[in-house]
This record gives structure tokens, C-alpha cells and sequence, in this order.
């Protein structure tokens, strides 16, 4: 018998990867979490029958959700997570002796209990004692919050089931007061290509630069999204993501990355035409 | 009933597309050619089971195949196209007014007939009275051509089948010879995602870096083939491809593209560490 895991990226595409077994599979009180193990793709973890992470290639995704923001402002200090139960932003982020504080809110806590025994290639760092986590509604957990966090990262599901709030523009705003004066807030951005995730882009993007001075998207090739072809948003009071991005920063930490560098910090800014277009 | 196409993009990994209806399938002497219309992508063409081109994104592959190498020489004059039946390399290189003469040498005349009848969007310019179409094999046609081209672009399929001659070294080599003394070479160039593409990606690398002094790849996001990311190969014997962009010649010629731009061109020359890391 062969066992298939099959995506719908829309009502007329089908991604489907074939199954060595099901690890884990439960129906939280907000979703339904499943861990399975995959020939070409190591283990991946699906909520509500999409894809989040997978061994293979969730370091494109947190890589450039954390390094991005980090190079272009060296005393980031206090950081805010909002999502990310498997851990993997959380990992990133304490690479980085910079950092002092990390609230990581996650509104599910069976997603953390899931990713500590099936996928300890992201959750390995969530024990840091820098890392404070709480389970909780992060749109609730940003209101009335002020001048706090240096940096917020919003690593959320698509603005479809419980990650829809995360989508909002009074979310954006209470965001906006969170920071602190050079702050930055990188979400979710969804993608170009597909119409569904094409319209969100462009209105998530829209809400955010309403409330921004700064605002851009940038790209990263992960091919287990649909398309392959996803981005983030990167919103900011003051620094720019290109002109402030801070080499002598960069140099001294010599990352050994698998993904980012500082060329590719530079060209994930760098956008194709339609993409540009879509934006305007 | 529902009508699906499945390409299987590994033994692990299958993508599929739901379809309107064939319109074209033919066995020709030397592989199986269909051509189908989808939901999501418009007209599909689709040889041996491997998707070539579809309606929705063939702008991101000819686009790049094309105008990355004739923004580094404005003198190009004189190129050969060696596969490329659809006909949308040779829409692209019409363009520009600065090319005199295009060969295009297509070992299978049916993939050019089918192109002409179901996909006018880029068979269109096969009629331009620059264009001289050569039904042969390109492997033979390059022997014993000598500083003749400009340019020479391999837009090929994946090095099984058909294709497999244009990937030796031998071909590569007559292709330097075929060349004037600041010609250039785009091939197609495989992905560094999955194994089996991984593996061509490199050895086609190495083979070029062998006989090219100048030898690079560079990368452009086009969802519908195995895992969304692919590169071209740009080997040269003078022209470095990021180095002699030619900003004014790009400036004075207003492209309306929709995915190549300036800022693209270089971006595309960024790669992400376990890329770098293969090629070494």
C-alpha cells in the first residue's frame, strides 16, 4: 500500500507527497494538528490539511523570518512571537547573544506538545531561559502593550480558521504601539501567484502600509508552500531593510547559514515585476 | 467527472493540475507530446509526461532565458536557439530590434507544429523574418561552427531522453567554438531542491566551468515546475553578468516586462548558501 498526503493549494492543484507513516494526529480545541514522516521531505507537520513546516526545508522559512529584521538593527533586544509553535523562530532567534528576551505567544498549546515529541528539530530551543511562552490569543496578548519589543514576528497560518485576527488591521496597529521606537514587525506575507494567497498578499500589505512609514515585502523560495514562490512582510517605524542593513554586524557574527547571507538579504527585496505590480 | 494531469516530479512527490480538456496528443518519432487547457494555468505543454511551458507563467522562464545575457551585450546580433519549440524563447529575442538573425534548430518539427495550432501565445513569432527554423539535431548542428554567434541559448528539456546530448561536455565545447569572442551561453540549468535535479544541476556545471572562463547560474521562481525553483547556466567568454550589465543600454530600451527588471537581473545572481554550496 502506498500512503499519500495530498495538499489542495486550490480548487485546481493538487501537491502531494507520499508517507512513510503518520507520527501524530489529534483534533486540538482550534484545529487539527498532524505529524507524518515523508520520503523526500523528513517529517511535516499539517494543520487543518496544510502544510506548515517540513524537515527539508523549514531553515528557508526561519532563516529568513529572524535574520532578515536582525541585520538591520544589531540592538534588537526584546522580542515578540506570535504563532510559531514549532519552535523553529524561537531557534533562530537564539542564535543570536544580542537578544535578552523572547515572549513567544501561541494560542495552541497542543502544537508545542506535538512539536517537542515529533519534531525536535525546531522546538530544541523553546527550554532557553530566554524564552518566556504563553498560550494565549496573541491578538489579545498586544493590546495595550507599549514601546516594548524591538522586533515583532508574526509566524502565523493563512488568514483562513484561528489565524485570521493575525490578518487585521487593529492587530497591525496594536503591533505598531507594542514597538519600540526602531521597531519592526515581520509577518506572514503569503504569496503572488496562486489568486486566493494573491489577494491576501496585497491586503495584508495594503493594512500594514497604512499604519507604517516603511513597509516592503521580500521573498524566499520554499518549495513545500504552495507555488514554492512565498514572502514576508517587513514593516518598520524607522529602519529600512536594505539601506540599514548592517554589515559590520553581519560580518562579525559569521552566520553559518544554509540559506541567508547578505547577498541574499539584499535580492530577497528585489521584486519581479508582477509582483511589483500587485503591490502597487 | 474530474479531470486531473500528474506529473510525477519524484518518486515521492506528485503534482497535478486539474484540466478543461486535451487538446493535442500525439506520439511524434521522438516523444510523446500533449498539450492540455487547465484551470489554474491556461494552456499546458507536456512532453514524455513533464511539464514545458504553461500559459500562467512561461513570461518568468522566457523572460529570463533571454533577457539577462542580451542586457550584458548590446551587440549581440547573431544567436542560435537550440530546442525551444514552443517558439517562446524566440517571441522574447524578437523583441529587440539590436538581434539581426536568430537560428532555431528543434530536433522535433511536431512540437513546433503543435506550438503553432494550440499555443499562439508564444509560437507568434516564428514567422519574424529574422528567424531561420532548422529541424535537426542541435547536437550535430553546432559541430564544426566556428565564431558565429553571439549567442547561443540551450533551452532544453531535463537530460533524459531527447535531451540527454545537450548536457555532455563534447556539446558544450562546440558551443565555445560556435561562439565569437564575447559570445555567451544560457542553458537550461536544472534545481537544487530535489535529488535527481540536483545532481544534473551540478555536473552541468562543472562541465561548463571546465571549457567557460566565466561561469554562473542564476535563478528565477516559476511554480510549475518541481519545486518552483529553477536556474539558468550563463557561461561566457569575456562578459560577466553582473559586472557588464549595461544599465544605459536596459534604460534606453523601456522593457514593459512583467517579471525581469534591473534589480531582478542582479538578484537572480544572489544565491542562497545550499546553493553555493552545491555548486563548490
Amino acid at each position: 500500500m502506498e500512503l499519500w498526503y495530498t495538499e489542495n493549494q486550490t480548487d485546481n492543484v493538487k501537491f502531494s507527497m507520499r508517507v512513510k507513516k503518520t507520527l501524530y494526529s489529534k483534533k486540538s480545541q482550534f484545529q487539527q494538528i498532524d505529524v507524518i514522516d515523508t520520503y523526500d521531505f523528513g517529517r511535516v507537520l499539517v494543520i487543518d490539511g496544510w502544510t506548515m513546516i517540513t524537515e527539508k526545508d523549514e531553515f528557508i522559512y526561519h532563516e529568513m523570518i529572524t535574520h532578515v529584521p536582525i541585520m538591520v538593527n544589531k540592538d534588537i533586544k526584546n522580542v515578540l512571537v506570535i504563532g510559531a509553535g514549532d519552535g523553529g523562530t524561537v531557534r533562530e532567534l537564539t542564535r543570536f547573544n544580542s537578544i535578552e528576551r523572547i515572549d513567544m505567544v501561541e494560542l495552541d498549546e497542543e502544537v508545542v506538545k506535538a512539536a517537542r515529541e515529533y519534531l525536535p528539530f525546531t522546538s530544541c530551543k523553546l527550554d532557553d531561559p530566554r524564552v518566556n511562552l504563553y498560550f494565549q490569543d496573541g491578538i489579545k496578548f498586544v493590546e495595550n502593550k507599549k514601546n516594548l519589543y524591538d522586533l515583532i514576528i508574526v509566524d502565523s497560518t493563512d488568514p483562513i480558521g484561528p489565524g485570521e485576527g493575525l490578518f487585521t488591521r487593529e492587530f497591525y496597529k496594536n503591533c505598531y504601539e507594542s514597538l519600540t521606537d526602531k521597531g519592526i514587525l515581520v509577518n506572514q506575507g503569503e504569496s503572488p501567484y496562486y489568486d486566493m494567497n494573491k489577494k491576501e498578499m496585497k491586503r495584508s500589505n495594503e493594512k500594514l502600509k497604512d499604519i507604517f512609514p516603511i513597509c516592503e515585502v521580500y521573498q524566499y523560495m520554499i518549495p513545500t508552500y504552495p507555488s514554492g514562490y512565498w514572502f514576508f512582510g517587513f514593516a518598520s517605524k524607522k529602519l529600512h531593510p536594505v539601506n540599514d542593513f548592517d554589515e559590520e554586524f553581519y560580518n562579525s557574527l559569521n552566520l553559518k547559514d544554509r540559506y541567508y547571507n547578505k547577498d541574499v538579504h539584499k535580492a530577497s527585496f528585489a521584486l519581479p515585476n508582477y509582483v511589483k505590480e500587485l503591490l502597487k
